[in-house]
């Protein structure tokens, strides 16, 4: 098993993708091997520092960088040999068999659809966050970004995707599939929610529990809450805010310290024909060590053969 | 100048909305005369109770409930005796100048557009809700559910009339308007606020400050954040169940404080002909007296008359 990992990805790249891949690396198994992606002399050079042996890694040599601010499109045609490009090339040839990055969330997506492909069948693949639980554990909300606008068959498939990773990646048994809306009762919402509602209720594909409102991102009445990308989005930073505000008036909670996106790795982006896992910008060595973590989770529990079987 | 109150509406009616109205007629001058509107003999007993005296107030007797679970229209309809029925009809014929209730919100909506009607010009009324901002004073974020889809030109008005309250009844001077989106650039976003941002660039009704995330919902980057209802609905849900998580952790802040619906009193629904407040189910007699006095406010700074004078 190969995993991928972009090492020019986030803010605080190279070093702390190269900091986060020893502490990886440190728990990988015999016949897995993490393929560092990027500036190979960067790359040793922080191993060397760390006294941490580069034969522990395959090196992949890139020359050019896909910065946050670029245009995705753009940015994967005009830069073959960046870090993100050579990844996608190498996951959709299978040299690497899960791909992660914390850098370009618009580069990675584009560069999944354009690579290893979206699975037969889904309409639009979709980016994932998770979400810490008030009784502990974690439950998952997507879409938060991949797609602003969605169609009520594109959520009935989300709720599909978020079920299978609940149950194969998170252990949540039967997952509980909600729809984000503004009032619990059936006939509540925008014309999207109204329109998906009586999809998710007649489906046999998932477990679905009905409507949720704001108030229950962190309760226990679901695993998996759907949503078109803008609202899922606004959501995911404005929870995000929360955590950023305790911290700074250092309001100490193990609820609160559940929130660090830290434990969580960063975001499967479900639906493509490969593992593939955005990290936060700033992602600490922590945050990528945990993001290389999923995406090996993410092959080990062949996720995606399971998303090919339900969308056959 | 006559304020009307529903004593009826709220989890905690009539009682906490008799407490809520003393406490708000110690603060009125002289010629201004609150009326509560419910049951007289409940208000009276409690009024007694707490050694007040009803000749403060004047009332107006009804028989009828609409409560809170109830479908606003057909509760409008079937109860022309109920509280909140009575007090539009009171506001229409201009027997009060102002309305408020901690009611079924989806009553006083239509009851707002039923009596005294949409404002000329407006296409849409809206409900306003205040967030509290991290380095001090307030913001306002519309719509919180009165729309749950929304058109360009439906928000390009909200930010007319977010910034008229903002400016007249908060006291904000030339409020920055901003829309809520998915990322700062003009051309991020979903289908809405990409046809929105034009509209909002080029207007000369308000100063636009561009896009917002989630993330800004506390910042001071804004002071008032036009999105849909539903957007604006999940929002105004997810920050009370931080506001709630905070209260049950018993985490003190004076941030946390400021979060405390109690002190702002309700939301007004800005674009129809005369005041009106929805309080929230949960008021307390705290919440109810700042609704009143907000309504007062609404009254005072000659609100209504900003909106129509702009939508001439």
């Amino acid at each position: 098993m190969k995993i991928g990992l972009d090492i020019m990805g986030g803010d605080y790249a190279p070093k702390a993708a190269v900091l986060g891949a020893i502490e990886a690396c440190k728990t990988l198994s015999e016949g897995q091997k993490l393929v560092l992606i990027g500036d190979k002399d960067a790359a040793v050079s922080i191993l060397q520092e760390n006294n941490f042996s580069p034969d522990n890694f395959e090196f992949v040599h890139t020359t050019e960088v896909i910065t946050m601010g670029e245009h995705p499109t753009k940015a994967i045609m005009q830069k073959p040999d960046s870090s993100i490009a050579v990844g996608f090339k190498m996951l959709k040839e299978n040299s690497i068999q899960a791909f992660s990055s914390a850098g370009n969330t618009g580069a990675m997506l584009v560069g999944s659809m354009f690579s290893v492909k979206t699975i037969p069948g889904v309409i639009r693949p979709a980016m994932t966050t998770i979400v810490p639980k008030l009784k502990g554990g974690l439950g998952i909300i997507l879409d938060v970004g991949a797609n602003a606008d969605c169609k009520p068959d594109v959520l009935l498939q989300f709720g599909v995707l978020g079920s299978l990773l609940a149950e194969s990646v998170y252990g949540i048994p039967n997952p509980r599939i909600a729809l984000m809306n503004i009032g619990e009762e059936e006939e509540k919402g925008n014309l999207l929610s109204q329109a998906t509602y009586p999809l998710m209720r007649d489906t046999k594909l998932f477990n679905f529990v009905g409507n949720v409102e704001g108030r229950d991102l962190f309760e226990d009445n679901n695993d998996v809450i759907v949503c078109d990308g803008f609202t899922g989005n606004v959501i995911l930073k404005l929870a995000e805010s929360f955590y950023v505000i305790t911290l700074k008036k250092r309001l100490k909670d193990e609820f609160f310290d559940r929130f660090n996106y830290e434990q969580y790795g960063g975001s499967p982006v479900l639906g493509v024909n490969a593992p593939v896992v955005v990290g936060h910008g700033i992602s600490s060595p922590e945050a990528i060590k945990n993001m290389v973590l999923l995406s090996k989770n993410m092959i080990e529990t062949n996720l995606i053969d399971k998303i090919k079987k339900a969308f056959q």
